[in-house]
């Protein structure tokens, strides 16, 4: 699986860090958290963290905002309920029109990640989802302040 | 709506809380978090409760577990992300094989709770679920740290 | 739990159904659909009903929607992966500004529901939802269309 | 983003096909189903075709299990609901521990792909998931009927 990208392994390399708590019904079958849900974890410190540092308005019809283009994970070790999923998010790399996250999810106490992802973010009207615009400035400020070094 | 018990409406009526923060993709179409979500927070609270309070193990297979036999929710207000739900938990009945627990969710400085619900736990077998059993001795003493006055 | 309405047994009391297959991720831990999931059948059954029978309109921000203000679910058997959901849905009472849904879910060549819950739905403009206002006449339409004797 | 595998774009390459419909709740903020779900189908398409035609036995605690070691997804058009989602999976890479699926979700009626995807199992045994084992008889033979040239 050597076609995604090396991403870092400790939590020194992240700029930003979300405590997202595991809920119940996040264990599947098998007694740990369910693959699918670890994108959540990723969505949900990525647009935390727009909101809060970025401004995104995600009630305003006529806003800016960012549509996932892709996204991908590797999985490593595993979560379960109850338990507190420490999210990493940094920017390597910031385009006109996207950007590119990659995100750690470690356990507690555990040096190296858990699962590591990346997600692009491509920025569209809201009204017309279909071509992409530039980053709005105050997202784009947000985004450099945890962009890392290619 | 007379139908449902009427449960408390402010914070001193919980003898126990867990702060469940929001996820981005708890918000539906409408901008707010979905009504089936509120579920998962009451099963967030519950069962975070079993399992540190109560000895609950749900890793064994044979072990006895509590399965859902009804549960309900009046919704009074909205929760959106990114926000934190102040969960409140308390027990109503004590049965011999089964409890009904009510939660109330608290918006962060509002009194008053955004969501009321009820949940009702059967015991049973984990290798068997037809078959309700007593509530085992740790949980029974779990759940009496937690019973409000009928 | 006498508290909760008495809802029928049988698919014949229901004039309306949507199937909805269950997916690996609605098991929980203990190999059965999560009670929480329920929930999110009675939220498709119903509003496919709205969108396909009464034109709800839910990409225009301008229009009337309906908000959940209490449901309930009674547990009796086990759904699991993967399984075909037999959804019901009635009317059992509506109101200038509301609407009350019963629901049961049925397994496969099952007589009786494995679930039966209920769902109440008030209207408000998507711009101001803390306001009801008078169901849409296409919905009121739909809706007395599935309506059953109280 | 040309470091993930190119895919095929057409039904014709994908040996097996599940529909699974899109939930009220699946829709985001945004009102298109969130990126996250499309996991969720993935998913449901792969565990389904196990459990019908490989055998795999998720309740018994001795079996032998896939657990996911790596996903990823490119969204190149939206769902929303209510919409069947046409989901085709085929074996890219079958090794002795572990199995490479690709994934195309189809909207009715569109010849191209609304998103492609790939997801590896690992096969471990239930008990100590650390350690992969070979991929058990009826699991490879279900396989080897999807597997594509590589």
């Amino acid at each position: 699986m050597s076609d995604l990208p090396k991403v870092p392994m400790t939590r020194a390399d992240y700029p930003h860090f979300l405590i997202v708590p595991t809920r119940w019904m996040d264990n599947d079958i098998y007694g740990h958290v369910n693959n699918v849900v670890y994108y959540s974890y990723f969505d949900t410190v990525i647009n935390e963290y727009l909101l809060r540092s970025g401004g995104l308005d995600i009630h305003n019809p006529e806003a800016v905002i960012g549509v996932c283009a892709e996204s991908g994970c590797r999985f490593k070790a595993a979560f379960t309920f109850p338990e507190p999923v420490e999210a990493g998010l940094r920017v390597a790399h910031l385009g006109r029109r996207s950007v590119r996250y990659e995100i750690g999810l470690f356990k507690r106490g555990r040096k190296e990640a858990a699962a590591e992802g990346h997600f692009v973010h491509v920025f569209v009207p809201r009204g017309d989802m279909t071509s992409a615009v530039a980053v709005p400035d105050a997202i784009r400020t947000a985004l450099e302040a945890i962009q890392v070094a290619g």
